[in-house]
């Protein structure tokens, strides 16, 4: 009987264990709901390695063609084609995205009428045309001799027909000019200048405050082909190098987004400035043109040497006008520009696409590239449309198979209008802002992907530096297993960072170069961007050759940028490494104490630059340093709230708080009021800067202008800066400490 | 045998289940993480309950005592014993807050003289001075004795003794001045004017226009008296009314936010811009006196009848001058003003306290008042202290016993040097302004908490109507067991809403008239202020008559506005409701459709008010009514996502998402351009508005000016204000609509 009841008690708790047991672990999950696992999701490292794999040169090389098969200059047949090819890849059903959609923006635009191109003439004293510049450039293959190749011209230069004689102006900056005119009367006047120097519409503005009439603009051999110049086995077909003919367009306007709606997206209905209103344009005729045709005005000026820096790569000394030499077939001859432009309103249309997040949907990481080119538009912007295709595909294969969706939202850009002044990705950013501000993680901006194949350069957020190294240590160089992108990077490109040793350089986004514009600067979202480029001890190439030429062409790229497209599978690994880090980590992988060490670096600048004659002035950095430290101390502070504790098991309320904070970062440098006379400029840190001083932009701008005033005016604005600097820099290290 | 097998699997299937119950019941939260039900947590009725019950009038009534009990002008002892008391209260151990601390802003201050009194003379030609106006008002109390009750003064008058002819201009607005100046040279005119119809500084900026070069500023006893004028009986101390030597102080500056450091917070080292750079102060000697004052020069006054709008209560007829009646004692007497104010930098406190969050620390709900009075101040803003002391003390007393804490952090702010130009609270908004941008759900503002006994009055974003109706309903009016605040509300002032039919009428925060300005307009925090209210059929005193004078004391609050401080009761019950349930729901109780159906008025008042001259001009309203009708739609579809789900099952991230778009509804509003000339003000739907029109107040100021100029220029800015509404519509939208 005991023995029974022994058996029964036993039995009796075995099964009571085992029903705990079952009840505990075997349905116990339930009562968990679905969503705790999934919101502790972090990144995937074997699906990024998947995704390395699967980046593909072959189908980037055949991207590349079919996207510069034609010219696709923004609004053209050519760029409409590729909005529907665009269209259809987002769409497709085994490789697109979650939604692709068209969004149109009626923006203003400037041509160059075909039926009255655009040139010079020299013109006798008797009104005898003695030269006409080329109206287009020399044809080497058939593509290049396409009737939709654009000529070249500066958007926005007004139409004009002055005439006048001719002087040299190096590079059009307003030195060069002030120079001119210790010994020359420049009115009406017209100046042949360099490209280099100074932004493209300055060389026409400032030459007209000194009374100069037109402006032509060419590209030096000494600037672009390492001195070389002939088409008869140095340049183009035989090489990289520019043709004579070949001339540099692009759009002629200091500012960016739509001219006529500055801070509003430029719809239909949308209230439009005059245009007699708009400012940071030509105020003159102004026309790019190829060496050779400047080549036959420089040789025969008459007049001064121009100084040693003036000179250039033609075999004979540059002079500075006014006028042709007597002994010169134009003695006494005027030069005449003639430019036909006009503006016109037109639909330009941004292609976006998005792969929904499955965790923080309302969470952006946005990747862009602008779509429209000058010409063909190989490299500029088209290896960046070719990457960026390759990388939706994959991605969205991934998506369809059902093997992944991002913790985050994606968005993609494939912006129009950009050559224009970054119109599309501008006018996308005026429409949005509130949703982009209170949502967007980050910005990866990839326009040209390869401008030569020796290494990584990448610019961005020093926030965003740690995930930019990860993603170059991951991925391997072109034609190697072993060799990183970063060890290959920081053998090209390195500076010594006080916390890490020699790292490599990381490139600031001051200015306006692309479309990371209006997120950097008038949105204040952290963003990068990404390429690859030149050994810079190989060549002193300002750009490569082609840059905005009609020999931008496949061939061109094929044969002299990447053959292969290996630089161009490396640029999309590690592009879309850093996408999928920043949708699928769990904490958003920046480093905040990386923007105080630029923070430091800026201020120990403006210390030692700034210091002797503000003290003269009574003015005083120690608030700034102040300042500076307690930025410091606020990124690590919050790093520490990091790394101390297991994020994975942290409330997802605590995690999106700090991802939150690292967000927001950018965003506290903003001030709408730091510089009124810079349309969109929002950002205190990065806004451009003209001064040669590497510190905060405000400050050394006006430290520029106070100390070569003198007015007390001015170093009020310096005083004022300082305010600006350090109320952004407190304002930043408040949105990273403690909370509450 | 079978029997037992039997007995031993039934016993054996009941102990399995018994053991699968107590494992999956009993021990299966350990699985769960601890903070699964903590994300869920929304607010608990009981405890509002319990917090309304709390709320006790006899300590407001001992707060107002001890807060009222010296003249508290902002940087005075008696400002400062307040900060010290303030500081006291919320450290206390049993009652306090988790952490409270003072925040001080060195500010520009204006004040009169102590030794060289403000005052007028009437001086005859022969320079005999013939009157000398009050230098203090008169004494009932012991308190109004007090040798720190401030003179009345204009504060940022300029110092100054204009002399001349003296004319009356009604109410100092533009076209009174443009009425007088068809028959009168103003040139050197004094001009005096009445409280009312337009800002203060505007009485003597619009008056030194026409060449006024002095102002008298009084109350008449028309617009605060009910026409009451004599102390004998009618007056305090024998009633609420203005006695005759009382007048008003005030700040008289048209912005807000210390005004030499704009946009910045006025630390130690912020840049100030020179003192002769300020603008919106009067640039002419100005002076508020008491109607009696008033009276000896009115009834004495030459010239033309004054219109009949312009005629006040006095038992003359008002004259329009210039000079006095050469039958009058006064003939050929000028009026001088003599101001001796000055202009000093003081450092002023804000008092800050907080209770932190449990779940979303980083989500604050801010509830202010300021500190500092003109004179005693027991209504303004003493009654609101006293009030948020006894919130703070309830709220306080929960925390120390551990039997609540909030959801989301609630910051109080005892701001400094309101009087001023709302300077505490503004230059807190400047110096947190991106941490408060990206984190703040709501401001509550109760500044004067009883102007009267009669009626809840509340302001405020459409936003918040909602919750603030909530609250009026759940609490029972002064007295009433049965009659909720609301009930009462609706008698008083309704509106009749196209969605509810008749519903209390909530006011709308377009003007600076307390602190809710620097976060409505400048930071499009969702704010609103609360208070108790006259009957408005009873009196038509412009605001209560002790306001800003001496007479504010506790004796005539405790007397003649809230006896037994049960308004003062109830408004602590509906604020402090207000704040708990915003504090504490898991979704905010924000209704988007609210917004919606204001929007939506102001569009039909623009329609009927502009369209006829809008077509003539070919403006069209289309695009503007489409904005209007896509946020319409976009709040639906929120308002459907919060109530189609059970939000307390729903991922945390998910309710977080919702709330952001809540909390960013408002923010979405802003536009740091639209308003170039108005500091601070960027709510595109509630920034100051001159135009009578009621809608959209860029829109109607652009269209009133437009309409009166005719200048092509005027109507393109009408077109510009449109874009800017649209886009700010459109931008809201997008923040409500779906996510991705």
């Amino acid at each position: 009987m005991w023995k029974k009841i022994l058996l029964f008690g036993v039995s009796g708790a075995a099964l009571l264990t085992v029903g705990i047991l079952v009840g505990h672990f075997g349905i116990s999950q339930d009562l968990s709901p679905a969503w705790v696992n999934e919101v502790s999701q972090d990144v995937d490292e074997a699906l990024i390695e998947q995704f390395i794999k699967e980046v593909d040169n072959k189908n980037i090389e055949q991207n590349l063609k079919t996207l510069a098969s034609d010219p696709h200059m923004a609004t053209t047949p050519g760029d409409e084609k590729l909005v529907k090819f665009m269209l259809d890849r987002w769409k497709d059903p085994n490789t697109g995205l979650d939604e692709t959609w068209r969004q149109t923006y009626k923006v203003f635009l400037s041509f160059p009428d075909m039926n009255k191109p655009n040139c010079f003439t020299v013109v006798s004293p008797t009104d005898t045309i003695q030269y006409t510049s080329r109206l287009k450039e020399k044809a080497y293959t058939e593509d290049q001799n396409d009737p939709e190749v654009v000529q070249p011209y500066a958007a926005y230069a007004p139409a004009g027909h002055p005439k006048g004689k001719l002087v040299y102006a190096n590079q059009g900056k307003v030195s060069d000019y002030e120079f001119l005119n210790k010994t020359i009367d420049l009115t009406g006047t017209i100046a042949i200048v360099r490209y280099g120097g100074a932004g493209r519409a300055d060389k026409a503005i400032n030459g007209a405050r000194f009374g100069v009439a037109g402006v032509l603009v060419y590209t030096d051999p000494a600037d672009i082909n390492d001195g070389k110049m002939s088409d008869a086995n140095e340049t183009y077909p035989h090489s990289w190098y520019l043709p004579p003919s070949g001339a540099e367009r692009g759009s002629f306007n200091g500012y960016f987004g739509d001219l006529l709606t500055p801070y509003y997206a430029a719809k239909e209905h949308t209230y439009r400035m005059p245009v007699s209103d708009i400012t940071g344009i030509p105020p003159i005729a102004t026309q790019p043109i190829g060496f050779e045709d400047a080549y036959a005005l420089i040789c025969k000026l008459d007049g001064d040497e121009a100084p040693a820096v003036w000179q250039g790569s033609f075999n004979c000394t540059y002079k500075l006008g006014p006028g042709f030499s007597n002994t010169s077939a134009f003695a006494n001859s005027d030069v005449q520009v003639n430019v036909y432009n006009k503006g016109e309103m037109k639909d330009s249309a941004n292609v976006m696409g998005v792969i929904r997040g499955s965790v923080e949907p309302d969470r952006y990481v946005i990747y862009g590239n602008h779509r429209d080119s000058w010409v063909h538009g190989a490299i500029d912007p088209s290896s960046g449309t070719a990457v960026m295709l390759e990388i939706t595909r994959v991605l969205g294969k991934m998506v369809k198979e059902g093997k992944w969706r991002p913790r985050r939202s994606i968005i993609f850009g494939s912006w129009g209008a950009e050559e224009f002044g970054l119109i599309g990705s501008t006018e996308y950013a005026e429409e949005y802002y509130s949703k982009l501000r209170d949502r967007t993680i980050a910005y990866i901006n990839v326009d040209i992907s390869v401008f030569a194949n020796a290494t990584l350069r990448a610019q961005g957020s020093p926030a965003a530096q740690s995930v930019i190294f990860t993603a170059a240590k991951q991925v391997k160089t072109p034609g190697s297993q072993t060799t990183s992108v970063y060890d290959n990077w920081i053998r090209y490109s390195n500076r010594s960072s006080p916390s890490y040793g020699i790292i490599p350089s990381l490139g600031y986004l001051t200015g306006a170069g692309s479309d990371y514009a209006a997120f950097m600067h008038y949105l204040g979202i952290t963003s990068m961007d990404i390429a690859y480029t030149y050994d810079r001890s190989k060549t002193k190439a300002r750009i490569y050759p082609a840059y905005h030429t009609a020999y931008d062409t496949f061939d061109y790229t094929s044969k002299y940028i990447d053959p292969g497209f290996t630089s161009h599978q490396t640029v999309a690994r590690t592009a879309g490494n850093v996408l999928l880090r920043l949708a699928d980590s769990l904490v958003i992988p920046f480093n905040p104490s990386d923007y105080a060490e630029t923070v430091e670096q800026y201020y120990s600048t403006a210390a030692e630059s700034f210091t002797d004659k503000m003290s003269t002035m009574g003015i005083s950095l120690e608030p700034l340093n102040a300042a500076v430290k307690r930025f410091r101390e606020a990124t690590s502070f919050l790093n520490q709230q990091i790394h101390n504790s297991d994020m994975a098991k942290e409330t997802p309320l605590k995690i999106r708080r700090i991802n939150d904070q690292l967000m927001f970062l950018d965003r506290a440098f903003l001030d709408p009021m730091a510089f009124p006379d810079k349309y969109h400029y929002r950002h205190v840190i990065w806004t451009s800067r003209s001064s040669g001083v590497a510190t905060f932009p405000g400050l050394a701008d006006a430290f520029a202008k106070a100390d070569n005033s003198g007015l007390k005016s001015d170093w009020e604005q310096v005083e004022k800066h300082l305010t600006i600097v350090i109320q952004a820099l407190e304002g930043a290290a408040s949105t990273l400490e403690a909370v509450i």
